[in-house]
């Protein structure tokens, strides 16, 4: 490769992103942290959301596990645990989707992303932290989602039933990832169950053979769906998901998976990748048709980030080309657009052009998350990798 | 005025919008209209939103009744009249929020403007034909709105009772088009306290008087709440309503309101005009912190074709040069950026820099309504207004 990445990768983190965020998303009087951060800094709105605090949670606990045992990293995870612990879920354990500054609900529980990410970051603070309340936590909440996954949405579902039942990928997805995340908190039989389950749902059943992508939404049957949800591709997506199966790859030393998850992102990258400005595109529809989705065009750093991954693992994993080639592709994009070099952290959303459409660091849908847990996985795949 | 605007809009809406409508919007098969059409007029979604289907009845039956009586017109209200009618509505009469294409619903009656568009809907075509059953349908639904307006989206709310209780701009809003559109259903007394409620509650609870603006969401109080709900401005929607609160200046020979109404207008069209590439912005916060609509930068048909209306009515109602300056200006932008002059009809929605970022007419939301509202609105007004 060009330059050393991994070093690049691991400086950025330690120097640039994690100060930001240790510095100004912790909120010292209500406990918790503050989402939503602008370009330097200022907190511009205090409301607390369940996906971000628990995300930032799981990534100072893994920064701890994983990179080094800096005690305030562990201290910062625990800050924002312990606020969710005492105020993200209803009676029935279900993890609200959003909380004022003081922990007062705010949103119902009508997602269960709240509870995903809540399970995956106690998880990770019982392997920093071995208290047996965390494990707890991350149990229960675990098998709250299983026990909701065929209707995740309760009574929020707004679908009349039986018309038209799609099921949705992000939920397997997310659980292809939450099952490696969880594995020392279950039972060997759940994980083999689920890992089969989830590969099965992603491989076979959202990836279509004949066009060679994932799908967003098919019919309970897998079928194809000919409507704006069935038509959807959110190529970040499918991408994020190729690496995770890289992944589950390597836990079950199957090449195999591992070889079709990497072709698979590389002919989602070809579909996805904007040819007239460069980056990728939020959401295409398979037949070419128009999306409901305004900001389809719009360029975001996550998708650009968990392409950077699975491009690093996916070079790593079968030493493919043109998995360099798209690697050095994405962070030329990605590292000029998107790297905020003056204040610390990545802007979050660019305009079709590249250009920054929000100056913010952090808001409803971006945490302390995917530009660390990136920055991490490259630098760490990378720096196993004697070729790269 | 620079041109015969008067003419130039008629001939518009007769020669390149309503033939767009009657040629390609009309399902001979299960009844009713494709909503879903390309810039060329072919189905590309076959899913019929009530929104969308009662808003192009209204449009027949307002032609027919304030244009000319074209039996045809007629006849295309009542088809779309004849399958929402049968098909449209839930066991309580409340309005599904979309069915399949020949019928079947698909989303729950989530979305109370359904309502709202219906009772418009069958409230125009007993004007144009007076069935009484159409009258009945239309007062069922509004006896049913002001059940509902208080929670309109029931069940289906998500915010946790009581922490943030918010009111939106949208319903009052509507309701004062409505309560002129539905006048001659209703009785005097039921008209008269709808009036004086929704023209306090834009006027005096959502106006803001301190910054001149509109505020899409307060708190029940009517005062400020400093959220993203709290702090977002919907330029279109305030400018909307003031040629709503105008007409209802006329009705109740209150020029002071219609003075009241058109510095609001004026001052909202400064407040969101792009003054680096031309368009009103969808969005925008109060605060000019970041906004949570990633689509906040792109410029929508219905906003500018809105603002045209208003500032058509704004000018023959008050005589301010700024009316025909801002008129001339929207004009300008419109006709060269959303109209498409190959294929009639116009686009819907342009990026930032008004290129054209979705080439669909008809959508999830966009369909027979605005547009030839508008020009008609436009037409009328200009045209019984000696000076333009």
């Amino acid at each position: 490769m060009k330059y050393n990445y991994s070093e690049i990768y691991e400086q950025e983190l330690i120097d640039h992103v994690i100060p930001f965020w240790m510095k100004y998303s912790k909120d010292e009087v209500s406990g918790g942290y503050f989402n939503c951060l602008d370009r330097f800094g200022n907190v511009f709105d205090t409301d607390k959301f369940m996906w971000l605090q628990a995300r930032e949670v799981w990534t100072f606990a893994t920064l701890y596990n994983e990179l080094e045992a800096r005690p305030e990293w562990l201290e910062m995870a625990k800050h924002g645990a312990d606020f969710i612990e005492k105020h993200g879920r209803d009676g029935k354990g279900n993890w609200y989707f959003s909380l004022a500054q003081s922990g007062e609900p705010l949103v119902q529980p009508y997602n269960i992303f709240s509870d995903c990410f809540a399970a995956m970051s106690f998880a990770a603070l019982y392997k920093a932290d071995p208290q047996e309340k965390y494990a707890e936590i991350a149990k229960d909440t675990f098998y709250n989602i299983l026990k909701r996954q065929t209707n995740p949405k309760g009574t929020y579902n707004k679908a009349y039933p039986k018309t038209r039942n799609l099921k949705n990928f992000a939920l397997p997805m997310i659980l292809s990832n939450l099952s490696l995340e969880m594995e020392h908190v279950l039972d060997k039989k759940t994980v083999d169950d689920l890992l089969r389950t989830v590969i099965h749902e992603v491989m076979n059943v959202f990836y279509q053979e004949d066009t060679g992508l994932i799908l967003e939404n098919v019919n309970l049957d897998g079928s194809f769906s000919d409507s704006f949800e069935g038509r959807l591709i959110n190529p970040g997506h499918a991408i994020e998901a190729m690496w995770f199966m890289m992944d589950l790859g390597v836990r079950l030393k199957d090449q195999q998976l591992i070889e079709k998850a990497t072709e698979i992102a590389l002919h989602t990258l070809e579909y996805g990748w904007d040819k007239e400005f460069g980056g990728i595109f939020y959401f295409l529809d398979i037949m070419n048709k128009p999306v409901q989705q305004l900001e389809w065009d719009q360029k975001l750093w996550w998708v650009h980030l968990e392409a950077l991954v699975c491009m690093a693992k996916g070079y790593t994993l079968t030493g493919r080309a043109e998995c360099k080639d798209w690697f050095e592709r994405l962070h030329d994009y990605s590292w000029s657009n998107f790297r905020d070099p003056e204040h610390g952290e990545w802007f979050a959303y660019l305009n079709r052009r590249g250009e920054v459409l929000l100056p913010l660091k952090g808001g409803k849908w971006k945490c302390c998350f995917h530009v660390p847990r990136a920055l991490f996985q490259v630098f760490k795949t990378l720096k196993n990798d004697q070729s790269a």
